[in-house]
């Protein structure tokens, strides 16, 4: 007798982009893989002194259990933050602290989603999400975007039309995987739409503070008049995803939802992790640490774009993004990604194929680019290899 | 229109345990309540002294994403304590990093459990792994339990007339509520049952290491010929909980699809925190430091032991655990032990009310004990105060 899996197995998989970077992962390879941030620029140090002072004056405190919230002062920091850099007027209550912005996307679907019932999203949208959302067997209606985002018309659409849209799931700012931002017109009409039907909105913003030009946008949350909003943040991308610390902002009503199921599944997120992180805040300077990053990165999408032009055929076309980590080209229509993938591969270079990105999984002609994790030579020699390849197979 | 949430929701509520602990976390209250570690055990300098070398040596690595089994040196150093303290020989291979147990149990009830598949346990069990499972929505089998754990002849029974049970949790050592241990004939008659049915076990074991006085018993995972059982280990007795580190151990087909649920809920466990326990376990003695935790829970088990046998009335009946954190007392039928607690609270003085251990809630006039956190003079002084308010009450 076989032993028998829940059913909600059959539909998980090893994420494509994991399995990548167990390959990717060895020292010769160039991976634009991941959404690594680039390690070199760590504040090992700084990091060094905070958990220093935080095991000197509260050892006994980091060492043990703590509450499922987390840290309130932790979660003023965060709050503080969220008013500052998102337009967003929140209240420490309003926080619950995850391992990560991905165990707030398993909490969201596992808060809103029965088998069958529908999640809303971006076409394309985050693979990481996709996989999170999949462990509750949802079905998945994808949204077309163009350059600005999701199509406001097509929501729209699809919200008269279809029954059980539990959640809309999207990101805005920089979005994984395309690096594109919607206008600011774009999100009032979004949250005009959203108030009129009230489903419940997972705005995922791992990557907003990393803007390289232009305005910053207020969150979707700033906009939120009916509490349907459910912000979800992370140290992951301006600090260090090593210590899993992200956070959940909602109202009251959907926040204790959340903190029903982190009980359920996990108690709560590592108390010393939250310790070390809200102890830098207080002692080192998180902006001026960003301000490095956005500098680098800016810089690296220069050069990946700068050699994409000079490198890629004609037909492949690329987003320009202004924020974030990720860029994403589209080949002609008979190309499939994921025998180029391979090709580039035995050239010791990595990227991600872009159906993954599709919960329908049928477009195989695009790819996503990290140009965060990879110095400015790697970046340019990296690109000429994939536009070798892409040339080749043409 | 009021905004929907999952079916699962219905069923989670807060922790009776986690909401108890907030009230009892005020420093006058004598807490029996959690199952919390005496922080003034904690080995603070070499975890000190472990977070520094990590940072000096691998600070970049420490704050990057890894691998969501786990650092292989570590998951080593896991296989090779499990050979020793518990008979099991098995391989890092075989190892998958949690955060926590708790994130282990919630794994494995969506590894294996559609909704009203049969989960059977212990009566009673753990709460944690009750409210873990239900988000899963099973329907819950009881097996009664005497001085020895949980009844073969009433397991056989229910597995020749249930149908749909997918799995069986139990918690073979110094069992959460009970403190009682299974002996090896016991375990024995156990896994020949398991594998006629060819049912997968859960076997949760946080407190095997700490035990008093007897032999060590072997694990069921170190009896287990078919691969059915999945063995859940953590740091969070033996070292410190607010790491959140645990692991699960299992075969690797079963441990492919823990892995699975792992990316889709959480990618992996804290780089940071896995580094720095294996550092921890390098340069230090960890050994040494179970020994220590074990003289003093040792001590405090008497205490409390002593104290509830002068101060208790004669109907009061306790277990007594030769290890781990917990004692289990039962009132008369007619004594509710919910209504005591406040009673209790309002002293000053706090326990977790037996209900919550048992799927069905209905016995009302047990409940439990740890010993763990307060020092002997506080236990006596609570213990008093328990019977005191026990004696006016019957």
């Amino acid at each position: 007798m076989a032993i028998q899996f829940a059913s909600r197995m059959d539909l998980l998989k090893g994420s494509p982009i994991r399995a990548l970077l167990a390959l990717a992962n060895r020292p010769e390879v160039i991976s634009f893989a991941g959404g690594m941030p680039a390690p070199e620029l760590f504040p090992v140090k700084q990091m060094k002194t905070a958990v220093e002072t935080v095991m000197d004056e509260q050892g006994r405190t980091a060492m043990q259990y703590s509450s499922t919230d987390g840290f309130f002062h932790f979660r003023e920091q965060i709050a503080d933050r969220m008013k500052a850099k998102n337009g967003i007027n929140t209240d420490p209550c309003n926080i619950l602290i995850t391992s990560g912005s991905q165990q707030g996307l398993d909490y969201a679907a596992r808060v809103f989603c029965d088998p069958d019932d529908v999640i809303v999203l971006e076409s394309p949208s985050y693979v990481g999400a996709l996989n999170a959302f999949k462990a509750c067997q949802p079905r998945f209606v994808e949204i077309p975007t163009d350059e600005n985002g999701m199509i406001m018309e097509e929501l729209e659409r699809v919200l008269a039309t279809t029954e059980r849209v539990k959640m809309i799931y999207v990101i805005p700012d920089f979005q994984n995987p395309t690096g594109r931002t919607w206008p600011l017109d774009r999100r009032q009409q979004f949250m005009e739409i959203v108030n009129r039907y009230e489903i419940p909105v997972i705005e995922d913003n791992p990557y907003g503070e990393l803007r390289f030009e232009g305005e910053n946008m207020p969150a979707l949350k700033s906009l939120d008049t009916k509490g349907l909003v459910v912000f979800l943040g992370t140290f992951s991308k301006i600090l260090a995803p090593g210590y899993r610390i992200g956070w959940v902002c909602a109202d009251h009503n959907i926040l204790q939802k959340f903190n029903y199921i982190a009980q359920a599944a996990a108690l709560q997120a590592s108390t010393e992790a939250q310790l070390v992180i809200s102890k830098y805040i207080d002692l080192f300077n998180l902006d001026a640490h960003v301000s490095l990053l956005r500098s680098c990165y800016r810089k690296r999408r220069d050069v990946m774009l700068a050699a994409m032009e000079t490198e890629f055929p004609a037909e492949a076309v690329f987003t320009h993004p202004n924020g974030g980590l990720f860029a994403w080209v589209e080949l002609p229509e008979h190309m499939n990604t994921n025998e180029l993938a391979k090709k580039c591969l035995e050239k010791n270079v990595a990227y991600v194929p872009g159906d993954g990105f599709f919960p329908s999984g049928t477009n195989h002609r695009c790819f996503r680019l990290n140009y965060s994790n990879m110095n400015e030579d790697r970046i340019r020699e990296g690109i000429r290899i994939i536009g070798q390849v892409i040339k080749e197979n043409m």
